[in-house]
């Protein structure tokens, strides 16, 4: 073994300025919602020149759409493709899927950005740009692993499965689409950016919108009303208590230096029409976090019941409930099993690579790992170069050496996973 | 006076069909901002039948559109005029100025009316539609009290100045026009929606937005951002101690039943795009009630004072100080000293006409009240016939014996403030 170890390490090292030149054609592709066909042609591109069997598709089959675990409001897909390349063992191996998800969340506020969001400069080693730690700089050690593997002439007895899937950042419809087209696995890695960590377990998550209402008056007779907005307040405050008792419940030993392990997040508020209006409705938009041994049916339950308990300690909302929605994406939590051999290869090849320990913990956010696991069957680890601190955020970037080292990780887990064809 | 008290008030029940005939008209013509003219020619017809001198121009002159109390976005005055009715009085006599606006805040929901909200349609004694009570019920008042007057053959020692303005819910473009013509009193009855109530003194008000900044994250992991959300509850919280701060400072008496005489009303918020991230900005829309005696300036510099307090209380607003801005319409406030003797006519002409003692009370809004007095140097009170209830609300309507209840005390008090001509 040692011997092909160095061959990718070698392979890795010889080839950095073209890795690195690949994710910064991906970067700088705008590959938002419904315009990823871009950034899927490179890939597509690649798994060509690699060799791989293609699988190029429109998502949206009625078996799809009609998944109880389907979460999309998107009406359209086409033109904007799911991509799979299948690299076949010899036979006698373990399969191993690595998914990456192409799509990227929009740029927010331009004016916060230093450079161009897609401009994908490399400034002191860090390439910069909107979906480079999130996920296209995984992506691109998924797609090194491989290549270093092939190029230094390994053959593997399981199947390399690659997937370059869309929608994950709207609810994972990309990657239950991959399942649902019969894509299972012995074990399944997602180089989400997990800060080189090892995560078995993840924080699955849903959205919600609730709806408060008040009562319209004059600003300047503003007591003739009742605020929306000091209504939505109480809500929130509500909220936060329910996130504070729910993780007070968490005792998994993953989670001991993560703050808050499954947070309510309000992400979006809306009120009022007119400055001197007292507005009569609130929209409250939020992500649940949602436990690694919890379903989505129960922490649901939960929220239900803390926002009917409101109409017990005011009137107001006896009188005039708030309306809850679960809307847009859902992301079910992994839960791999302590000890699975995959998070023993990984840690192992993490070791040789860095010479330490890696931190193993829980992700504080739900992956395509929960549909690959909970629909696929397929056991999965999360584990990548990206960084969450700087995922979804302004000047988003990503140390391209991590890149590397991932990749090395990655292709040195392949080969015990899979196993090295002697053939 | 009495016989003439009494003719007017004949003259009134003998022409009440004709009253109602005049606001029926005036209501149907959808006078919004920028359509003002057809109600305006319905005007200036009853005006030139009256036998008043007529000033018939379209606003925007240099000297307005420099003014720096001129507050408005309109762009083009044009076909759509100011309308002055001038009677003269026999020279020595106070004058007085009847002011109305002919403008109406748009219709709103459709689907909220019962009926068209131009249909002018009677029922119960009650007429309905967009502008009855706010304001052409009360400028058919001053019309009537005019007419009732003239037609009971009276002559005034001072000139009655009549104004049939536009742009009053914009923030007061056609009365500080007027003004800046050089129509001046020494006295003004604005009939605006007081519910019969007298108001010498009245609340200004000024629209505000201010910004707040936070720190955007992955919603999975929120504790590593600052939600600009919860930044922004601290400087709400911090405007309503402001608000409660400056309204324990208010002593006067005509604001002992008002709950909160000056309101800092956030009729409008917005943070947020995506409910899975954590804000990074969110902005607050508000309106600022003014006192009476207080200028705009004071109350400006009291909010901004309050929010840059906040950068000493809490270290993130000194890193992210919130940023105010003062936009859209001002309303300035009327201040009639106590006793005058214009409440005094109105008040006795109210206990002739009702037999009992009308509500004196400050109100709760600014009307272009606040250009007469503090620009125009007029002694201005407001007293009408419709209600601020129904005023800007759907189904909006107004009673009629109140139109012309008003009409009765207007007339009578502009005979004991004008004085009648012996000759």
């Amino acid at each position: 073994m040692e011997q092909q170890e160095i061959a990718i390490k070698t392979w890795l090292a010889d080839n950095h300025s073209r890795g690195v030149k690949l994710l910064q054609r991906l970067v700088q592709e705008r590959s938002v919602r419904g315009e990823e066909s871009k950034a899927q042609a490179i890939i597509i591109e690649k798994l060509r020149r690699l060799g791989l069997s293609l699988d190029i598709w429109e998502i949206g089959s009625p078996e799809l759409l009609n998944h109880p675990d389907f979460s999309c409001d998107r009406k359209n897909f086409y033109g904007n493709p799911n991509v799979v390349g299948v690299w076949k063992g010899t036979g006698v191996g373990r399969s191993i899927i690595l998914n990456g998800h192409i799509d990227v969340v929009p740029e927010g506020d331009l004016n916060e950005w230093e450079h161009d969001p897609y401009s994908g400069v490399i400034i002191d080693g860090c390439l910069y740009g909107r979906g480079s730690t999130d996920m296209k700089g995984g992506t691109v050690s998924l797609l090194l692993a491989i290549e270093a593997i092939k190029e230094s002439g390994i053959k593997l007895k399981g199947d390399v499965i690659f997937q370059s899937v869309i929608e994950e950042e709207s609810g994972g419809a990309g990657s239950l689409a991959a399942v649902l087209r019969g894509y299972h696995g012995d074990g399944a890695i997602i180089p989400e950016p997990s800060g080189m960590k090892i995560f078995p377990k993840q924080q699955g998550s849903m959205w919600f919108r609730i709806t408060v209402k008040g009562k319209s008056a004059h600003g300047g007779t503003r007591y003739e009303g009742v605020s929306a907005i000091e209504k939505m307040n109480v809500v929130i405050n509500e909220l936060q208590q329910l996130e504070k008792a729910r993780n007070q419940g968490i005792k998994d030993p993953l989670y001991e230096n993560i703050p808050i392990p499954i947070p309510i997040n309000i992400g979006k508020i809306q009120s009022g029409e007119w400055p001197s209006s007292v507005p009569d409705l609130a929209d409250i938009e939020g992500r649940m976090g949602v436990a690694p041994n919890e379903t989505l049916t129960k922490a649901r339950a939960e929220m239900e019941e803390c926002l009917r308990a409101l109409e017990k300690k005011d009137k107001w909302f006896q009188q005039h409930p708030v309306k809850i929605e679960w809307f847009g994406g859902t992301w079910l939590p992994g839960n791999l099993e302590e000890g699975h051999e995959l998070i023993q290869f990984l840690t192992q090849a993490y070791q040789k690579v860095r010479g330490n320990f890696p931190v193993i913990e829980a992700s504080p956010w739900g992956t395509d790992g929960g549909i690959l696991s909970n629909i696929g069957h397929t056991p999965v680890v999360v584990f990548g170069p990206g960084t969450t601190e700087v995922a979804h955020d302004c000047n988003e970037y990503i140390v391209l050496d991590h890149v590397f080292e991932a990749a090395e990780m990655i292709a040195l887990t392949i080969l015990n996973w899979c196993g090295v064809s002697d053939s």
